[in-house]
């Protein structure tokens, strides 16, 4: 666990970050790199799923993972120990979310040459990571069944922000009140163009749909 | 749902919370109002806890609640209905939290004389609601076990500045990996004189001590 690198984000200072990540978004694309930022609630599953997902690609791509939290390095051990790809922690120094200048930080800790995807795991938080763009390629976030299909009434930038919406622990749909049907209209609701791939990550279900989309997503930003 | 009230609640302009929060804790006991403030993960299980609990203390003094949401007037219905008592949503306007001002935005729109218990449902969130302090009289959250023991590890600033950890869903124990000794060990390596009460929302279990948790502490402040 010693090895684990821990980097402490600074604050921006920059004042437009919407310039900022725009600009990191076409430095990426043009150095070959994806970038997807994975949001959720805390405990959703991001770290579970990303295991399963970097297992099912690292074969076919490079991965990297950089692990956002407040505190701890739990995620970052967990991803490493689980597949064996270069992850680092992040850690924002209390801050609730990351803008493009902070990704940007975490960016220079890693070694991209070569690498086809980075995956951005921001801090679990359905509110704050919504409204600060972080210069990904595309933004992606996890549901789970526990939580309830009513969370797009009451988070909507959060989802009007995704590309992707996985709704996650469909195991355990039997012993709790969630209607997919419901979820899927209110995620549309937000956000019509929004896909929505329900998974289990702890089984396995449905996780190769996800590792589907985003080896698509990388491979048209190189075209 | 019609006579349910939503508050859209103004961006603070005091600038020191801190001063603004002690003084409407002074306020609030000089009334004799008790003001808990609920805070947790989006779908945790704060609602259905609130109903629970309430239609244990409504027959003993009088409550109220205030229900904070980026959008939707859910929770407000769902309280109203679910156990009669006066019952507002605060729309917050996107912003993750409420400060002492936010706060008293709401209470401004409460029939306070009489009342014994306000109960704030805090923006389903870990991060910025433990930053700011409400001038609550005290500070509760619920961790759900899908949500997993380690988050006292990744929050830590919500577990220090809580009274009661409610930890709920326990019902659904056997499907997850959530070990209840390593979920207290965290919790009070964050704050040794946390208290812990496991509970479910959905069948009732635990919610008495809750209730019993609450009264004492009304009852205390009337002291």
């Amino acid at each position: 666990m010693d090895d684990t690198r821990v980097i402490e984000i600074k604050k921006s200072v920059f004042a437009d970050n919407d310039k900022d990540a725009a600009l990191l978004r076409r430095e990426l694309k043009e150095r070959g790199v994806f970038l997807l930022n994975l949001m959720s609630s805390p405990g959703s599953g991001k770290t579970t799923t990303l295991i399963r997902t970097i297992n099912l690609l690292k074969d076919k791509m490079n991965i990297a993972v950089m692990e956002a939290d407040i505190d701890s390095d739990v995620d970052a051990v967990k991803i490493k120990e689980g597949t064996g790809i270069q992850s680092i922690q992040l850690h924002t120094g209390g801050m609730c979310h990351l803008d493009a200048e902070m990704t940007r930080q975490g960016l220079d800790n890693l070694e991209l040459g070569g690498t086809d995807l980075v995956i951005l795991e921001n801090v679990g938080n359905l509110v704050c990571p919504a409204e600060f763009d972080t210069g990904s390629s595309a933004n992606a976030m996890i549901l789970s069944v526990p939580e309830g299909h009513d969370k797009p009434l009451k988070y909507p930038l959060m989802f009007s922000v995704c590309d992707l919406v996985l709704v996650n622990k469909i195991d355990v749909m039997p012993y709790f009140d969630f209607d997919m049907d419901k979820c899927e209209e209110y995620v549309h609701l937000r956000n019509p163009k929004a896909q929505i791939i329900p998974i289990c990550a702890k089984t396995g279900e449905g996780v190769g749909k996800f590792a589907q989309w985003l080896e698509q997503k990388v491979e048209e930003q190189k075209l």
